[in-house]
């Protein structure tokens, strides 16, 4: 028997294509606010704007509310998480194109952050950034802001993200198995999607258990939308630009193979939603989005 | 009438090198245990390592604790905003130094970051030390560590250090009056410098009367540094490699002018810290060393 429920099974994303709408609106809105607020340099402040605003599936930001949602959280008190995340998410991918990194002149379609303010002002504007998510918590609204920053930085630092970006850099020579891939994307990208799932939980003030149950969930979001990444770059015939080739899923596993193993993870999350019942619909739809997209 | 106080006055800072000492080998033995319990790569491990430890004046970690002890806060509340804020300190150098910036091969007498390790390591180790500031300020003893985190945040991000640095892009070419300066420097490094005293004040709960005072200190020794800092620059015949020249206090004010500008500066730094009587010895001899020094 599958573990879908037939509700979830019934229930494609695009059902939920209003709550999507409105999540991704919201975060734009809030992002909007905390980036007005900042006395930056003007140059510094139209490359974080650039970098952060009016664009990106908001898959990071979307997580937050919808597990907070779950939970009943109101919506006020997933806006500070909502946005941190976002932001992290900016400044990683604005070093991430650096010269010295993937050294990438685009960015969904637009030139990257270097290309179109300089790497001096790129670097400074990621940095910036960085320090805004922290602050962005720092101010928010939820009694939970203190496991808050303590969780997004744990995501984001060595451990986690820029830990993960560090391996990545020797990937493409290291002798890769599916044990060291899955060990690296679970750092540059999954502790990130993991730490939304997390953050929506801990601003609505979910009990451990439940808890435990989205920290899988996301666990497995995350891995299963690295997966995906890697079979669209194949089936768009668009690995990344620059550098040498790297590891990926189908090229260890094969494409099928590839396919089935997110395809199991999503199932995996569908199964750690379970706990929340109907409430947790638009979760199973994420889950479900991270594996069949095209994009 | 000399707005020091007779005490203070003979009081140099050799008399205070004990507590000086203790400061840099206790926030040594903090940065030492934060960056041990991190499972980061091996390399972006070292570069964290390299870039923060056994380095420095410690001037901004010496701010906390002697903020914190005039105010009889126990010294484990005060490790984690002192260590905090020399993580940013060092990944602020860090990212100074790479190419793209000011393209310094040499720190304090070795290769920078980015010659020990390569860019993308340098840069990514940076970014790493930013996150590694805020989870230790949330991880940290004090009970006033929100208001710290917030405040570190804003010290350093697009509103005060970042924006300094972006700024300080343009100086060279920028038609530089001494308030532009005065505004770049109050940014780049005041706004750190101040904020390590106002963590320091928040850490052991200063009174809203005391933290005003302790902000115009700190603000004023903030100053007071940069400003000798250049005009030690001149004296050793050692301007900052690479890049065009910048404009410089002594550069717009004459040398003479510019040391007497510190010497005011520290002399209100002195009043303001005079709110603390005795206890106020410690950053008393602080304002000093920022224009007493040789180095």
């Amino acid at each position: 028997m599958s573990p879908l429920s037939p509700k979830t099974a019934n229930n494609p994303l695009k059902v939920h294509d209003a709550e999507l709408a409105r999540y991704r609106a919201r975060v734009e809105h809030v992002l909007t606010l905390r980036l007005d607020h900042l006395k930056a340099p003007r140059d510094l402040h139209d490359a974080m704007r650039y970098a952060v605003l009016g664009g990106g599936k908001r898959l990071r930001a979307s997580l937050v509310y919808a597990t907070g949602e779950a939970l009943q959280a109101p919506e006020s008190d997933l806006d500070a998480g909502a946005a941190a995340v976002e932001m992290i998410h900016a400044y990683s991918l604005v070093h991430d194109d650096l010269p010295c990194m993937d050294d990438d002149d685009e960015r969904r379609g637009k030139p990257s952050c270097h290309k179109a303010f300089g790497e001096a002002v790129a670097l400074l504007a990621g940095d910036a950034l960085q320090t805004a998510a922290f602050e962005t918590l720092a101010d928010g609204a939820s009694a939970r802001r203190l496991p808050m920053i303590a969780l997004l930085a744990r995501a984001a630092g060595a451990d986690g993200m820029v830990g993960g970006q560090t391996t990545d850099l020797h990937a493409a020579t290291d002798a890769s198995t599916v044990a060291t891939l899955e060990d690296m994307h679970s750092r540059k990208t999954g502790a990130l999607i993991q730490a939304s799932v997390l953050l929506g939980g801990l601003a609505a003030g979910g009990d451990p258990g439940v808890l435990a149950a989205l920290s899988e969930y996301g666990r497995c979001v995350g891995l299963a939308f690295q997966i995906m990444d890697d079979v669209l770059d194949i089936a768009t015939d668009a690995p990344k630009a620059g550098g040498p080739a790297r590891a990926t899923y189908p090229g260890l596993l094969g494409v099928d193979a590839a396919r089935a193993r997110a395809i199991s993870l999503r199932d995996r999350a569908l199964v750690n939603v379970a706990i929340l019942g109907d409430n947790g619909t638009v979760l199973g739809a994420l889950a479900d989005f991270a594996v069949n997209r095209n994009h």
